[in-house]
């Protein structure tokens, strides 16, 4: 029997795991909840998502075309997790909701870290969200950050991380975002992105450093990582290719230089939206000497933390014991690492 | 008696030493060398700058309504120093002419190293420039990185510096650059600047990793440095503050968080095309940690190497003895550093 599960909230992140759960062997969404009709709404109708709404708003989703499923009441009676994809601090707000009903949930990286009982990465703490109710998936950035310093760590040690954080303006749909300069995010140091790495790896020695640039497609990475022992490029390379989840671009060599060629190339390969589940770490960018480590790497930062949203339903539901377990499911069916 | 002075090239940084030679009180600027006319041409001449041009060449000019002063081989006849700020790789092939004539010429960033005797930072290295014939006075992100590493290392100690470079793509100017992309630049470790640096620094342990942005109005430095010894942040402001070249902005305080408001602020100022001709420290984005130091800049690329121009003038001449006599005079008359 497949688990029942909810998506709370269609935008980025939203449409992206209700279409995740729909290819999984062990989830069944039954349905996404929708509190206004817009284009995204009426593509999911079409793909025969069940739509559900509040109660009193069916009038207005009819008017445009889509005939919902039900209420939210009733999609909520029918679920045993909901993912709350909602704006940021929003899942907060809907939490009582959830905690009323007896649902597990999942919230994202928007949400404050107490709205749940663990900070969640796939290759760092699957274990620790086994079973618990209330997971928070960090956010893109975090995601990525974490997936390459656990890994690491586990194969080679990481005594401490600095990472240089070039953020993307905006997500491509949006309309706006800055124009024509380079903006510290925030004016301090360390930007959110060390506080959230460290809601994972609370003891991790970490440092970030954030700016916001004008383009839309992916964040970039500069990571200085000191290891705990000397460590080779060939080792790096072997470490972070042990997952699907990280990629290591040849890059010179096939003239993938920037974002927007690594977007090309997921579109030539016919990835949906292009969306790339994947660290791109480039190969010609790691520099190793003796304990000190520099990777450059890429981040779509629309589809990276779907395969651990994922994972995180898993260990919620206990439908998966180990990372290793749901990984191998999520990352064949949404083809992460380009397994098949 | 003033020293003349040409300068061959009239673009982004020719027009600038142009403008600053006829300000300072020891120089005489003879003319500039044009080979095209151009809209440059003729605010220069309306400035009441003397133009020469090829042999030959004059119709092509008065027919603007630019009455050239004479030929360059006229013009190179009454200098002792000329200033090549032709394009990047031309000055290497404007040399011998400089050879023949026995002039002393300055030589910028874009061109290879080997053009000259030394490669120049007025803070690192002006007294091995004294009296040289030929001086390459390094390229924009070069001497940025020079000043901060020279001041910390004469006044902490600098044991090693990892710098992440955050390129403009284009000068305003310029009609074409990237859009919505980052780029590496190149793709492998390290950039050209750690190795620029090393042409005046060659026992320092940098490396550098640089991307393209799309923007046009500064660079952004993130520079993580290993101090010989601990320091604090007043320290360092202290230091940093020790030399108009750099200065250390109360960013938060003042609502400066990108380099828009930067050059806004500069705009405000009154700055003659808003050129920025120090170092733009956040004083919120310095971080210390015993001896690991963490520092933001910005970096306006047009104009932060005219002041250096003017002292390596200064050095091939033997116009003044010390950093400090040199600057004293063009950081007064350029204002640099709001001196007055």
């Amino acid at each position: 029997m497949k688990a029942p599960v909810a998506v709370n909230g269609y935008g980025t992140i939203g449409k992206r795991v209700a279409e995740a759960i729909r290819q999984m062997p062990d989830l069944e969404l039954k349905g996404i909840v929708k509190y206004t009709p817009d284009y995204s709404v009426l593509v999911a109708y079409r793909q025969g998502i069940p739509i559900y709404v509040p109660k009193g708003k069916e009038g207005v989703f009819e008017e445009v075309g889509v005939k919902p499923s039900g209420t939210v009441d009733e999609l909520f009676g029918s679920v045993s997790l909901v993912v709350d994809a909602s704006p940021g601090g929003k899942g907060a707000q809907n939490k009582r909701v959830y905690v009323e009903r007896g649902l597990s949930a999942l919230f994202e990286g928007g949400e404050s870290p107490d709205v749940a009982e663990v900070s969640f990465s796939t290759l760092c703490n699957y274990r620790q969200a086994l079973g618990k109710k209330y997971i928070r998936v960090v956010s893109c950035n975090t995601t990525a950050l974490l997936r390459l310093i656990c890994l690491l760590d586990r194969h080679i040690g990481v005594r401490k991380a600095r990472a240089v954080i070039v953020r993307r303006a905006s997500d491509p749909k949006e309309d706006k975002g800055i124009v024509n300069t380079v903006k510290l995010d925030p004016p301090s140091i360390p930007s959110h992105h060390a506080i959230d790495v460290k809601t994972v790896l609370p003891d991790l020695d970490i440092e970030t450093v954030a700016l916001i640039v004008p383009t839309t497609l992916m964040h970039v990475h500069v990571v200085h990582i000191q290891t705990k022992r000397s460590t080779s490029i060939d080792e790096v390379v072997e470490t972070l290719s042990s997952t699907p989840r990280i990629v290591v671009l040849e890059g010179a060599k096939i003239g993938i230089d920037s974002t927007s060629k690594i977007v090309e190339f997921a579109r030539d390969l016919g990835r949906k939206r292009y969306d790339i589940y994947e660290n791109v770490v480039w190969r010609d960018m790691i520099k190793v000497n003796g304990d000190e480590l520099t990777i450059v790497q890429a981040v779509h930062q629309e589809a990276i933390v779907i395969p651990e949203n994922i994972d995180a339903i898993r260990a919620a539901l206990r439908l998966a014991e180990s990372a290793e377990e749901t990984m191998r499911v999520t990352d064949k069916v949404l083809n992460v690492g380009l397994q098949r």
